[in-house]
Order: structure tokens, then C-alpha cells, then sequence
């Protein structure tokens, strides 16, 4: 991990790699101020004047506590010691493509700043870029960051949310996009898990230093992350991840996102401050309806209610990759039509299953094969189940077997194919 | 009941109520020519002609399978042996009201029917009005159909739709609305038992003859809405309930109600049909979501997915009664802060309870004071859980008991009321 960070850093100046890991100590993220100063002088002339103490007094009240303490030096070599680099602006892997909102809506929020009234501050921090990103894994933030998809949501999730939200992260990352979350509990955890068990690509982006997996019980998570995707910290180590940095790492994740998907999220979720930075960035708002019993989808149905911006109502994978898939994300089939469809006499087969059947039987695949344990994770039922289930769908005449596996019969699929 | 038949019929003459019977049996329900015809001539009129067979050859053709054998002094008697009347637009209970809509519709048709390529005809029926209506019941039609709501959806309903659909409609009953629905299987069913169980007023609108309830296995539910509301039909006692009386039965649905709310529908359910008539009509459609794994919530979700027209996302009562309930309605308490409200001790109070005892909560009224019984039935959790729930409710201090029951403790109602 060593020989990455000095592979991501060799482009970069010495001085301005520093000047980058001061300013990300020393301020709190999503500042006006610091960010316009340092937009305006560069990062090497506003390190050296917070330092000195010679910067106007409003970067200096946002920079107090910590610019006289701060060593951009040893919090390098800390990081190095992670396995952690830093990404900073002027590096090729800054993600300015993903970025392209965030430096609009930065500078406009910059611009009115300096107009009467203009001062007041967002409690969940303004839409500007982040100074630098501390940044841990293998892959490449500017590529990870181009076909993306956010899946957030509630952490006290309900079955329905993960399994919903498991579905579609693994159509998402079989699609090709890159799942980015918060690595939190819940919908978040089981977006990453859906991404990397479908061999794809995601993107933790943690609310504190990366040297501390947040929370601790996900510290697994994080591992398989960082080998097959990346974290991503606006926090320098060792920062512990405060509510206020709860609100300013979800104007990130909706940043990377070409578009966000909530899944679960009760009326005062954290995933609605990222849907509305979603919004603020003028990216595809997408909700998943559930239940109007459950609590945890009282959020969702707020945001599709919303008169002036109404989110996208989305399904399933299909509707998400419609909206964010681009031209060259195949979109993968829907599945058969027991949702859908004609009602003919595949309809009554279908009604003839148990529950767990129709489960199995939504969770194969219509093109290639997948074992017991794919089916498994696409059906949300334990491969126990799905290999009970699958002699009731093959005498049915429900799915096909090869030697690969197992999908939908070909006269279960759609006609409109 | 046939002292009824005789008061409603008493203010119209007899012609024109055998001219209407007559009309009411030789044509199919919702014809643009025959109900144009009738506007024009008259309903005395319009009977001669049509049985001469001098009537434009548009109009006896749509009217010539019965018009010969048609014997509309017959019908009436053998309506009033059934306990029906015959409800006519020039008597007293015809609801020109909840018409209004209908009969611009009707007439907007009439006049795009005359120009080139107008002559086609809906498969589902026009929104023109109905030429009579039979009606069995002791309420009057009029008052009836002043503050309505539709509550429609899935025959094949599943447990969540009929509980949303007993909330809802128990609420908008309690809340002075009539509930209107097509008596099935499923959410009408369901809707028009928990109207009833409100003590409310509830409409059946059927698509046969009233001699005979359809489907059968409701007759009960027939019986009871005909003491303690009405039945509606457009077709004369013995009309079989065929598919093209289901449709156009839809329409006379979306006409009686301010507003229809579709709890549960699959993709290709009648309810959409409802559905595209109450947006015909210009009135709100309401629709309840429900989970993105539910083929029985699909048809919902494509109804709130429509971006030329999306309809209303509901979630409960005090949603359509903002919607439909009218100035003088007045809205029922949302229940306890669960959902919504501050996020203070009392959520604190609520998150220590088990589902079953959460359920029970959000079935506690916030003014008056209700019985185990009453509760279950808002709850949708048997009298027996009820009374279990209640001592735990009690010390958390969320209820407040009478002599007359129980209801939510006034620290756990909405701030803002």
C-alpha cells in the first residue's frame, strides 16, 4: 500500500501534497471561507497564511483551533503507515469528472457568500469540494467515480430494505457501476456487500479517519472494500467521525454519485440530508416505496411526495439504470414476469408456488446460469432454501439447468424481449 | 323498501320513469349516441323512437339486440319486489352534484363524436352519465355522494392491503366521508367493512343487476351496506355482471367520489381503470405505495411513476382527507408521534415497544376514548393482543384511561395541533 501512496502522490508537489493534508486538519469540511481562500491564493500560500496567522480573520476564525498544532508531515507518514494516500486536486486521480457538480454549486454558494446575507453557514455543510481525500484501496478514485450509483438508507433497515437493497446493488454492480455508500449499518452495509458479492466495485466514504473503521462492527466490510474498491475520508486519521461530519461526508457520497437511490429512511434519516444534497447538486433523486406501516419508509414516501421536487420512484435495478446506467450500461433483464407481463398460464404456475418458491424464482437469472449460492443472494433466501426450492421450479417447468447452474426457463421470460 | 320506491318515484312522472327503465335495459351502459340522443330528445322521446325504430340508425344500433323485447313496466315492478328503485335525473336523488364532472365529460365527448375520426369508441366505456340508476338501500343517493371518497384495488389482495385499506377507509368513514367502492373481493370488500364498522355510510357500486349480489360470497356485505348505505347498479335487475360492466361500473365509481385513493393493484388491475377515469374526471387520484416486492403494489407504483400525471402518494387518512375531505371535514389525529413529530423522549418511549404494542399505540385514538375492541380494529391486532398491549402502554404513560377506554396520552400528541 506504501508504493500506492507514493505512486499518487509522485505527480503531485511535495509542498502542495503538505499544504493539502495541513488545510484538511485544520478546517472543518464544507467551509465557505476556507475553500474560496484556498480556491483564490492556492493551497501553498493559504497553508502558510493560516499558519502564520496573516489569512483574513474569517479563515482564520474557521482554522483557530487547530492551526498552530497542525503536522502535515506526520499526519502523512501516520497515513502512509494505514495504507492510506492523499488525493488532492492537483493529483490526476482527483475525480473531476464526478466532481463537476460540487465545483458548480461551490462557487455559486462562494459567490453569494460575499453578498449581503450571504454569510449564513448550512448546518449540514454547503455544497463545496472537499481540500483533499484521504483515500485507501487499490482501485482508482477518477475511474470509480465516472458510472456510479449511491444506495443510502436507514441504518435500523428492515429485511425489506436490505433485501430490496441488496437486489438492486447487485443488478447496480453486475451493470458495471460503482456502489458508493456510508458503510454504516443497514441499507448502506448491505449495498456494499450486494456490489462486491456481484464482483463489482464500491466506494465507502467514511464520515472519519480511515485508520478507524466506523462503526467497528463493519471493520470486515471495510477490508473486503479496500481490496476490491476504495475508502474514502474527507478526514485526516485519527479524527473521530462527529455528527457534523456525518452531514458534510453525505454531500460526498451524493457528489461521486451520478445519482442516489434511498432505499429505507425514516422521517429524520441522515439518507434524507443526502438526498437533499443530491437534489442541491441537481442529480436523479431516486426513492424506493415499501410499506406505508413501516416507519423506516415514512422518509421515502415524504421525498416522492415533495410537490416542487418530487424524487423518482424507482422499483428496482431496471428504473435505477435507466436513470444513471448511461448509453453503454446493459440493463440487466427484470426477471420473469410474475411482476409483470401477460397474465396467462405462466401467472397460474407462479401462483401455485410458496412464498420462498416465488422468491427463488425471482431471484434467477434469464441469461446466464448461476449456482445455488448466486440464486442465494439475488433471492434473499439462505442457498438452503434454494436448493429445496429449485425441484418444485424444475418440475414446474420454471427454470432450466446446465452444468453452470440454473436460470428462468426461456418461456418464463418476457415476450418483449 | 317499496314504500321508498314509491316516495322516490312519487316527483317524476311515470312515463318518464318507464321511458328511463326502457333506456336503462336495451342499451349498453356508458354509448355516447344513446346518452346524446336522450340529452337531445328527451327520455319519452328517445323511448318511442328508439322502439318504433325511427331513431337514428347510430343509436338503434346500439340498441337494437334488446329493444323489441325490453319491458320496462315489467323491470320496474320486478325492481320493486327486489326492494329497488329506479334513481332518474329529473327525480330529487338524482346526485347532479357528484355528476358534475360526468356530465362535462359526457358533453365534451358528445361534441369531439360529431367531427371526423370522433366515432371511436372506448373499449373501457365514455365518462358520460348514466341514462338511471337502480338503487336498493334507505339513504338518499343525493346526500350520499356528497363527501366521498373511492377506495379500490386488488380482488387477490394481501394482508397489507386490506389492513392499509381498513385504516384508511375506518378513518374517512369516522370523518363523515361515504365510501365508495365495487363491492369485491379484496380492498373493496375490506374498505366497505371497516366503513361500516365505523359506523359510517358506504356505496356498492355493482356492475350487474342487484337482484343478484356479485360475487356471492359478499351478499352478507351486500345486505349490510344496503341498510346502513346503498347499492348502486346501471344495469336492470337480472343483468349478468359481465367484463365490459366492470369498466364502465368503474367510471360510475370515480363519479360518485371526490377523489379515489387505489390501495393495491396489480399491473394489469381493474383498479387502474378506476384509476384512468378518476383522472378523466379531473378529480384526485390517490394512491397507496407499498412494497417494491409486491406484485400486488405494482400497478400502484406505475401509477405514481406516470410523469405527465402522477397521482397523489397517500399513506393514510389525513392524507385524502387533505385532499378530498373538504373544509368542513374534520381530520382525524394522525395518531401518536411515531411517524412524524420531534424526535424527543417520547420516540425514545416508543422505540422500547414491541411491534404488537406499537401497533396497538397507533391504534389509540387522540381525543375520544375507545374500547379493546374499537382498538383492535384501528390496530388490526386482536382484542386479545390489544388488552395484553395495554398495561405496557399504560406505565411507559402513552395512554390515558376512562370509564369509556382508552386513549393516547395527551404528551404524546402532535405539538402542532
Amino acid at each position: 500500500m506504501g508504493g500506492l501512496s507514493v505512486r499518487a502522490a509522485s505527480a503531485v508537489a511535495e509542498e502542495v501534497l503538505l499544504a493539502r493534508a495541513y488545510l484538511s486538519r485544520v478546517g472543518e469540511p464544507a467551509s465557505i471561507p476556507l475553500w474560496g481562500y484556498v480556491r483564490a491564493h492556492g493551497p501553498v500560500v493559504a497553508w502558510r497564511r493560516i499558519r502564520d496567522g496573516t489569512a483574513p480573520a474569517d479563515v482564520l476564525a474557521v482554522t483557530s483551533v487547530r492551526r498552530a498544532s497542525a503536522d502535515p508531515a506526520a499526519d502523512l507518514e501516520a497515513a502512509q503507515r494505514c495504507g492510506l494516500r492523499l488525493v488532492v486536486p492537483e493529483s490526476a486521480e482527483w475525480p473531476h469528472f464526478a466532481f463537476a457538480a460540487i465545483e458548480r454549486t461551490g462557487a455559486a454558494r462562494l459567490a453569494r457568500f460575499g453578498e449581503p446575507g450571504g454569510r449564513t453557514h448550512s448546518p449540514s455543510g454547503e455544497l463545496v469540494p472537499p481540500l483533499a481525500l484521504w483515500v485507501r484501496g487499490g482501485a482508482d478514485l477518477t475511474s470509480m467515480a465516472v458510472h456510479t450509483v449511491g444506495v443510502v438508507g436507514a441504518r435500523a433497515a428492515t429485511a425489506y430494505g436490505e433485501h430490496v437493497t441488496a437486489e438492486l446493488a447487485y443488478a447496480a454492480a453486475s451493470a458495471g457501476l460503482t456502489v458508493v455508500s456510508g458503510g454504516a449499518y443497514g441499507i448502506d452495509a448491505a449495498a456494499h456487500r450486494a456490489a462486491l458479492a456481484a464482483g463489482g466495485e464500491t466506494v465507502i466514504v467514511s464520515a472519519g479517519g480511515l485508520d478507524r473503521p466506523y462503526p467497528g462492527g463493519n471493520a470486515a466490510l471495510f477490508e473486503r472494500a479496500a481490496d476490491r474498491g476504495l475508502l474514502v475520508s474527507e478526514s485526516p486519521p485519527g479524527c473521530a467521525p462527529q455528527r457534523r461530519r456525518f452531514l458534510t461526508r453525505n454531500r460526498l457520497i451524493a457528489s461521486f454519485a451520478t445519482g442516489t437511490v434511498v432505499v429505507e429512511a425514516a422521517r429524520r434519516s441522515g439518507a434524507l440530508n443526502t438526498a437533499g444534497h443530491c437534489r442541491g447538486l441537481g442529480r436523479p433523486l431516486m426513492v424506493v416505496p415499501g410499506p406505508v406501516t413501516s416507519a423506516m419508509s415514512v422518509g421515502c414516501h415524504d421525498l416522492l411526495r415533495d410537490e416542487e421536487r418530487p424524487a423518482h420512484l424507482v422499483t428496482g435495478a431496471a428504473d435505477v439504470l435507466a436513470l444513471v446506467g448511461g448509453l453503454d450500461t446493459p440493463v440487466p433483464d427484470a426477471g420473469p414476469p410474475v411482476h409483470g407481463g401477460r397474465r396467462d398460464d405462466r401467472a397460474d404456475l407462479v401462483d401455485a408456488l410458496d412464498p420462498i418458491q416465488r422468491q427463488v424464482l425471482d431471484g434467477l437469472p434469464a441469461v446466464r446460469f448461476a449456482t445455488p449460492d448466486e440464486i442465494a443472494l439475488r433471492s434473499a433466501v439462505s442457498p438452503r432454501e434454494v436448493i429445496r426450492a429449485l425441484p418444485a421450479l424444475d418440475l414446474a417447468g420454471l427454470l432450466e439447468a446446465s452444468d453452470g447452474g440454473y436460470r428462468v426457463a426461456r418461456r418464463m421470460r418476457r415476450t418483449a424481449r
